[in-house]
């Protein structure tokens, strides 16, 4: 099996899930009683937060757990907005982002009064930081933009927007889940106030994730219950997945050059093979300011579904976009916002190389697609009508 | 060691823990994707789904995966007042309810202009269903009450209370946390609505939990991002934790009778010992509506948290009341509803049995603690002057 979708998800690394693996038998206490055992367990959470907040050059008293990316998204923005919501009711983000961000955003308009700006972007799908600048108005309370996005990988300008945020007094958050673990971070450099990510997006484990919130922002919790986490995300620690996030966050750390070049040169080897081999295709995204795993392109005249269909009878796993809309009939919302014509969007398909892939991973693929695109296509009225 | 604390957590079962490892590296797969391998990781899902159904005496379709017991009780209170707020703006609830459901009113009250009527409880912690229907009133929308107390394990009269909420047409959310694995369940014999339960206080793992819902019975989501869960709780399946729960709930349904026959005998054994050793002691919760693994005393004239730091010493984790408030200064809130003074309530101490527990260890507590109160009562000035 030819694995290239991690943008969806990564396995677990083996060597975070053998650091897991006490926590959840031999010391599986509740961090939060008092007796020796327990401290253990908290002492173990403690360090994973340290781990975490060097991954982003933060203080750990920065960082919050909570259940994954979605969540973390969730609670910064409906945090940020409970909290702010008299001081103004205008929210700023773009078009391409996340659903976690995009619903939100949603949900706020038509329950809490919201009045919320969706910039669009360029054809690479990049904001314009000036766009920006001027949707900020005096209710504006949040800015809220992904680090890069999920579908075509391109890297937005976030250190620039960062700072007219900071320059106009409004709260920034950073979808962060797609760079977390993947490129060097600095949420100091970057002027975020709120930073999320998720563990099983970089090799640790699902069901956990974190938020950076810079020291003196404040938002107020979605959840209430017990005095975890400063109150701010109650609930019994996951110490496991805590622990196992830690861990993915320093091998990230340790392999994050490596991996990066590798998985470069095998991507570029991918989009150069099928620009070649498959005539009519476009390859969405930055050219240069991009995830140097990803490589999203739209095949004209045949449906990603199709494609998928036939490269997973390959044994190849890719996708048409994110696997949080996978199923749905709508062509991707992103490539739409990029100007591609629904049509063309339908033929999308996303590679995101991981750590294990290797050069026969490319050339399998990129000597399979064409083969299965010519057969689409021979079976496709519009290619023959053309 | 000898751990005593079950109702703060329990420790995976290897067997569970084993179910779930190659979720996590072999067959980590997105289940929102489209290729065959990542099938295998729905069918997983859908799998654990039947099983947690199953153990709750409900259909799979009403079962929703969340982050654990706190995560349940938020969005089923939250998300009902969300739903129901133009129709009402009462709900009902306990004095003795955990803080994931008190917290989450006392937001509701302030944030969203909710009455709640927290009923009284009778000296064993006991709700009278005649102070529930007492209460309901034309703009009632919700009851919260809890399936057992998780400090002193006093079981309630939900099908009761049921009857009441269905007859006025009340939405009727119970957590189940303390009771999910440990004694029966059938939710349609309850007359629930919603139901919550968590995987970390039966021996699944921890950050996994359950919310039942009625089908037809609706609610807002709390968060917002892709389909997954139809929507009621996006983000990317947990797919080793819901195994990991599914095979729990499997594992509870075999040993329930067992553990329970078992742990009864223990604490009971536990209880006539102390009673018999130790002066001017009181047993809270009821005598026989009550978790058969749960034991909770007040210890006159003596410190709980000084005992737990003694019983510590000895290698014996116990706790004072629930570990979510661990570490607070206040005395318990459930035991001052039973009508115990402040100064009786510090001296309170909560054992919970589970699984591993023997003879030997409830004999070694039964040795040791009176040793610990009678050095802690000589230092005492309050049991000196008495």
């Amino acid at each position: 099996m030819i694995y290239l979708d991690h943008n969806a998800t990564t396995p677990c690394d083996p060597v975070v899930l053998e650091e897991m693996k006490k926590w959840f038998t031999e010391m599986f206490f509740n961090p939060s009683s008092i007796y020796t055992a327990s401290q253990r367990a908290k002492e173990a959470v403690e360090d994973a937060r340290k781990k975490v907040a060097r991954l982003l050059d933060a203080s750990s008293e920065e960082i919050i757990f909570t259940s994954g990316g979605t969540e973390s998204n969730n609670i910064a923005i409906i945090g940020t907005a409970l909290l702010l919501k008299n001081r103004g009711n205008h929210i700023i983000t773009s078009l391409i982002e996340h659903h976690a961000v995009l619903n939100v955003c949603k949900f706020l308009e038509k329950n809490m009064g919201f009045q919320v700006t969706y910039l669009p972007v360029d054809k690479y799908g990049i904001v314009d930081p000036d766009d920006v600048r001027k949707a900020i108005n005096d209710r504006t309370i949040l800015i809220s933009i992904m680090a890069a996005n999920n579908e075509i990988g391109t890297i937005e300008p976030i250190e620039q927007i960062g700072k007219i945020a900071k320059e106009n007094n409004v709260v920034f958050h950073c979808d962060g889940v797609q760079v977390a673990g993947k490129i060097p971070v600095s949420v100091k450099k970057l002027n975020v106030d709120f930073f999320s990510l998720s563990g099983h997006k970089f090799y640790g484990p699902k069901g956990i994730g974190a938020l950076y919130v810079r020291k003196g922002v404040k938002f107020k919790p979605v959840f209430y219950g017990g005095h975890q986490e400063k109150g701010l995300r109650p609930g019994t620690e996951n110490v496991p997945a805590i622990v196992g996030l830690g861990k993915a966050c320093e091998i990230a750390e340790e392999k994050m050059a490596q991996d990066s070049s590798k998985e470069k040169i095998l991507r570029d080897e991918l989009e150069k093979k099928l620009v070649e081999r498959i005539p009519e295709i476009i390859v969405n995204g930055h050219p240069e300011k991009r995830l140097y795993n990803t490589l999203n392109i739209c095949v004209k005249y045949v449906e990603g579904e199709s494609m998928l269909l036939h490269l997973d009878f390959e044994g190849i796993c890719a996708s048409s976009g994110s696997a949080c809309t996978s199923g749905s009939l709508e062509p991707s919302h992103v490539l739409l916002a990029l100007g591609i014509p629904p049509e063309v969007a339908h033929g999308s398909l996303r590679f995101s190389l991981g750590r294990s892939n290797t050069m026969a991973d490319i050339e399998r693929t990129a000597d399979v697609l064409p083969e299965i695109v010519e057969k689409l296509r021979k079976m496709s009225p519009f290619w023959n009508k053309k």
